[in-house]
């Protein structure tokens, strides 16, 4: 019972109309690995950093069960940099800074002790890199899944296509689901890109919830309306991290477990929000996870008697 | 066992990116009826028409048990006429003419035989004509629903908050919550409008579903995801009367039944949105609406077991 975790870690600067933060630590495969430490151990993590990721951070990922051996550490360079500034509304954010650093040289290594795992989740990462991790895998994951971006859509499409072809779930916003089919009907986009590989397809809608297709079958999870939004970042990759972690639990990857992982990313996400960074997530117990499951049921339980 | 719907009853002219018509009847209380009528008999009608509305529409209304003797015919004006032009994503339209005709003239009079109606859902007119009807009334209904919109926020809001004081359920749209409680995140809006005066507030969120608040308790209903929304014209109608038909139907007013009722609404707005108008609703029979029903619950429905 293992997983791999592809993805960037990074430090991030974040401004919200609730507060702002100069230096916290991010990254797609940081939120992803603590949201899934909560379900699964070990967490095969691979990354790349930079001189200046902190020690403390590493201690507590490693406490948590996050492998580190497949993180590569760069003695001379930084790692990488993102700063945004999120809009009243919360959906919408500038970018105000990228800087790649280490990322630019980022060659996935998988290590020899990863191999057998049976889960993967590539972050979204240069798709030929999600390609390389593929390859080197001597044996196919039961469940392969990965989240991308529109830039990718744009500037790689080619390897995009090739590795959609590789994979069981992928991860996508509506706008890049759109994108990626040319459908503006998410029912339509997910027939299409079914077509492309993938037999899931998750598409994440923010505080709109999320949709889970397979087939002609059809899920969805609201978010949980919150008072407030503190900062949205890293959402996405904590439901995910949330989503593979209880399919990495429960080595069931039917679709009705998917539902439930579905539900389980969308409440570890509800709490990545609450405060700056991965911060919450860092504090969360089982039990305020349970409890936070419990007000999904709640929240779209229902009764109706059909005559 | 019956229930009154007071507002408007119109033509249309509608643009979407799918299609165009001219000339099809609208209107937010015969979106509300053709709704209703499915659930409950008869619906007492309140509303205005010119000449120009047709015999066959108010003979359809009639087969349906909607009792027009509250529906004033004016002979010498024009109908209520509006017109629209919806964008790709459906959820923003132009308008592109507001013919008020005989609704600048509409002063409701409730029939005698109107009087002990158990249930009212008073559709978007002017404040000050809901009121009037509420206090016509000499048997306060069991339960009173309303519509509004953001114009009477800015133009008739001393109204409108005496209103708000009178009814148990107000029905509006996302941006129109955050306009009259002055809270954008939803959560902290709804706590604002309960204190206005109803107990239950519906928010309507278009293809995102929509969320029901009654003190801290809170329901969510997505939409159904739809391989094409043809027009959405008449939705919020639709989903209103849905709504408040089951409501009459059951003649329970408790939350839980209320989380139905949004269910129930939700599926008759997603017959709405299929073709023009409200020519979907005229078609659909109880064995397809049960049908609808049920793909809402296999769309939220999921097992999780928490140990």
């Amino acid at each position: 019972m293992s997983l791999i975790v592809v993805g960037s870690m990074a430090y991030d600067a974040i401004e919200t109309p609730f507060g702002k933060t100069d230096w916290i630590v991010g990254g797609a495969a940081t939120y992803a690995a603590y949201a899934a430490s909560n379900f699964i151990k070990p967490i095969n993590q691979v990354s790349i950093v930079g001189y200046d990721f902190a020690k403390e951070e590493m201690d507590e990922l490693k406490k948590r069960g996050v492998n580190l051996e497949g993180v590569e550490v760069v003695k001379d360079k930084k790692s990488f940099f993102w700063s945004g500034r999120y809009h009243l509304d919360m959906n919408s954010r500038d970018t105000l800074v990228t800087d790649l650093n280490v990322l630019a040289d980022f060659n996935p290594i998988i290590p020899e002790s990863y191999q057998g795992s049976e889960f993967l989740m590539l972050g979204n990462v240069l798709p030929s890199l999600q390609i390389s991790v593929v390859e080197q895998l001597k044996t196919r994951p039961k469940l392969i899944a990965m989240d991308t971006m529109n830039f990718w859509m744009d500037n790689a499409l080619d390897d995009l296509k090739r590795l959609l072809t590789m994979v069981d779930v992928l991860l996508v916003n509506d706008s890049e689901a759109r994108q990626l089919s040319g459908q503006f009907s998410l029912v339509k986009a997910a027939k299409e890109i079914q077509k492309m590989g993938p037999k899931y397809l998750v598409i994440k809608k923010g505080e709109h919830g999320a949709l889970l297709f397979h087939k002609d079958q059809v899920f969805f999870a609201p978010a949980l309306p919150l008072e407030e939004v503190f900062d949205p970042t890293g959402a996405g990759d904590t439901f995910a991290g949330g989503f593979i972690g209880h399919i990495a639990q429960t080595r069931d990857v039917s679709f009705e477990n998917m539902k439930t992982a579905i539900i389980v990313g969308s409440a570890m996400a509800s709490f990545c929000v609450e405060k700056f960074g991965p911060t919450r997530l860092k504090e969360i117990t089982k039990a305020d996870i349970d409890g936070r499951i419990r007000q999904f049921v709640d929240l779209v339980n229902f009764d109706i008697e059909l005559v």
